[in-house]
């Protein structure tokens, strides 16, 4: 009997889930609204709804789903699995999801944040396969992180670690959601990218400050370079911390690599020790919107290998 | 047959070597003067003379030398064991210390940076003994630091991780040795309190200002806030990042730990997650000194536990 793994990815808008083979291939998928405002157990009775279906599409004589694995955006505290508190799902404090999950799947699952599930989708299909040593970068809404030490990743006393985008960058710079000032979300995600862009633009958004840097804009060039140079900062920080062999940067403004690639290789080389920064590849993240479902199912499976019951599933 | 380890710990100035019996006593000791100018194989000469003079005097029917563990300051590569570069030790570039060291001992080694051996020293013998996760800064001429997590020490693709000393807490700040500015290592460190100091107190010492700020004087009492604040910026990021249960304070400035303690809290608190913040313990360094030393010996004794070659030698 073959498995397969599905691997959930908790977004505050819509939830995505995979259903994947053990070598990584993606079989199926669904996508539905969170509408997290409903409240956790409607959520998660959603999320195993969504779950059942498309197992069902995808469950065959040969082939079962074996356990399934979340990614939850939020503070996330391991192993009980309690959303401390989540920005992209309002009202959620202190949620024993893996309780409730429990109570609602007949399948054994794992839990972790959303960027930890990416930085191991990543590792797995995408930029960082065969590292053991990097970290990641999600520039997206916010900024989400996630480091991989010595092969596994980094989850610190309770869970929490890995808030890559709440390294202080300025201490003066602007305030941030977290209750800290100039944190490197405040210069590199997308809604800094537009509240940054604001006074020459007015109300824009990342994309279309990309479109107009690429365009010849000035403003919008020069922004993105301020961008790789903040970003540089915190990655010099965090390089000389964690000596990497990579730096994945994934999320939408990381398709814009390219108009802060060079601000960010510069602050890098001036602001971290040569003998790290020499070693130190910068790598875009390959498996785009699937990297958190993917990494999740990953996560699931290294949890719950596939099952080795019948001599049959061991070619 | 019992084993004891020898733990050196390589300063600019002068190295120390500690005796110790694998439940961290400490039998004997030696000091001498580095002469790092002499070159790297003088050193490594004075260094085995030292380590064959203490090991024949604890050296007993019973008890023989197992391993030697080695504290080098500097940037240090592993698992070649080459110093990339030293700021104590000028000249060396480059240096291949572990070739040179093997063919200067008869016994097994290991290497390590001064700044993690400290930090393994305090994981046996000091403050944070039982600890999973955590990470320390040594606070003296420059500012040191090592991460352990999940009870091993942070070394990174090369070897290079865990210089905490220059994370950014300021992009704007002072120039650094390293290249970048604004590092902590430049409000933290006992260097940068004396330069701090000089507006207010001529040439001085960090350790002059904390005995004025004792006798009450205003500016030396505002200027351990600010190092408290400066130092909270930096752990606030590390925090986040790694989610520790304690923050080990250890070198000579920590011994001002009650003239900054208060601004550090309050700034940890305003810039850290509440659930990584609630969870994290503040201690000073316990084993002064020896710190270096015993984490030496404790890293030998981990690679080259006691020899269970006797039946005798198992109780």
């Amino acid at each position: 009997m073959a498995a397969f793994y599905i691997g959930m990815d908790l977004g505050g808008t819509t939830f995505k889930a995979l259903a994947v083979t053990p070598e990584g291939t993606i079989l199926d998928r669904v996508q539905a609204p969170t509408e997290a405002s409903q409240g956790p157990e409607a959520v998660v009775q959603r999320m195993v709804e969504a779950i059942r279906g498309l197992a069902a599409r995808v469950t065959t004589a040969e082939r079962r789903l074996r356990a399934v694995g979340f990614g939850v955006p939020g503070i996330l505290e391991l192993p009980q699995g309690i959303v401390r508190r989540s920005p992209n799902l309002p009202g959620w404090h202190d949620v024993e999801l893996a309780a409730l999950l429990r109570r609602a799947l007949d399948v054994p699952f794992t839990l972790d944040n959303d960027a930890n599930a990416a930085t191991l989708g990543e590792l797995w299909r995408g930029a960082a396969r065969g590292k053991r040593d990097f970290f990641m970068l999600t520039l997206g809404t916010g900024v989400g992180g996630g480091v991989v030490v010595a092969g596994t990743i980094l989850h610190g006393a309770n869970g929490y670690a890995g808030e890559l985008g709440h390294t202080v960058v300025d201490p003066h710079g602007p305030p941030c959601g977290c209750g800290s000032r100039g944190c490197l979300e405040q210069y590199a995600s997308g809604t800094a990218i537009a509240r940054m862009a604001e006074p020459f633009y007015g109300k824009t958004t990342a994309r279309e400050v990309a479109l107009a840097a690429r365009r010849g804009e000035i403003p919008a060039q020069q922004l993105y370079r301020q961008v790789g140079y903040y970003l540089g900062i915190a990655c010099a920080s965090l390089a000389n911390v964690f000596n990497p062999e990579c730096l994945v940067l994934g999320g939408a403004v990381a398709q814009a690599f390219d108009l802060f690639a060079g601000s960010l290789r510069q602050t890098l080389r001036a602001r971290s020790f040569g003998p790290i920064v020499d070693r130190l590849e910068l790598v875009v993240a390959q498996c785009g919107t699937d990297a958190g479902g993917l990494g999740a199912a990953y996560q699931a499976m290294q949890a719950y290998p596939p099952a080795a019951s019948s001599p049959r599933s061991q070619p």
